[in-house]
């Protein structure tokens, strides 16, 4: 890391968005878990430029290849799955990541084993903070100010 | 999930972008490790909007509070390290997020164990890119198309 721009560097003038509060959350506590296909379950917790999901997949279970206008990173962070990238099927498992520029086909199966995934995107993918808006009970772990 | 808008929607016409390849990488394999401060090293995965980068904490270490103008959440995948954000401090463990809006001062110290955070970057963090491709090694697991 050259001196000149220190990864964690010193402190600047700056504004802070005051719509846009910091917070913790735990998942177990904070964060609705949501169910978008059987066997599937989505714990999201929402930015404005991102978001990111915890999504638990049980065994033998079909995320069916679908695309989405949003980039999408994911990992693995439990258990293994099956997975399907622009036709290039892959076995996953913890340490394995995966990248989908925005439109590009995507998909999963689980079998033996249900699988926990981390999946990270931006913008923020359609439809999810109207989700958790309904679901009503996010924002629990906010720092009060 | 409403059926006039499911999670995994049907398909639509659309256009890739030629410079943006999907890709398959694994930590150890296709991520390089990049020593940012005594005792933390960071496996950044770049995408165009955002970023992921494994974070890994020695125990005793500090990572200096500090701020940056881009969109942070945060999760404890192993270990534990005592937070700071916004001024307010807590122990984080695994199941526990943390979301820092742009230029919101945050830190974090190791005691007795080390840590593994993941942490998600939008846009993706400053001087990240340069410094991946200054180690050469980020691509390798690129899907042949």
């Amino acid at each position: 890391m050259s001196p000149e721009r220190p990864y964690f560097g010193p402190a600047y003038e700056y504004e802070i968005d005051p719509e846009f509060r910091p917070s913790y959350l735990n998942l177990e506590r904070d964060v609705p878990s949501l169910p978008v296909e059987p066997g599937i379950v989505v714990r999201p917790v929402l930015g404005k430029r991102l978001n990111i999901s915890f999504i638990y997949f049980e065994p033998q279970t079909v995320a069916p290849v679908h695309q989405h206008r949003e980039e999408q990173i994911g990992t693995v962070l439990e258990g293994s799955l099956q997975f399907e990238l622009a036709g290039q099927q892959r076995i996953l498992r913890r340490g394995d990541v995966y990248v989908i520029p925005p439109n590009v086909p995507h998909g999963a199966v689980t079998s033996e084993e249900g699988c926990i995934t981390l999946d990270v995107f931006s913008p923020p993918r359609e439809g999810l903070r109207e989700l958790v808006e309904r679901s009503g009970n996010q924002g629990k772990g906010r720092i009060s100010s």
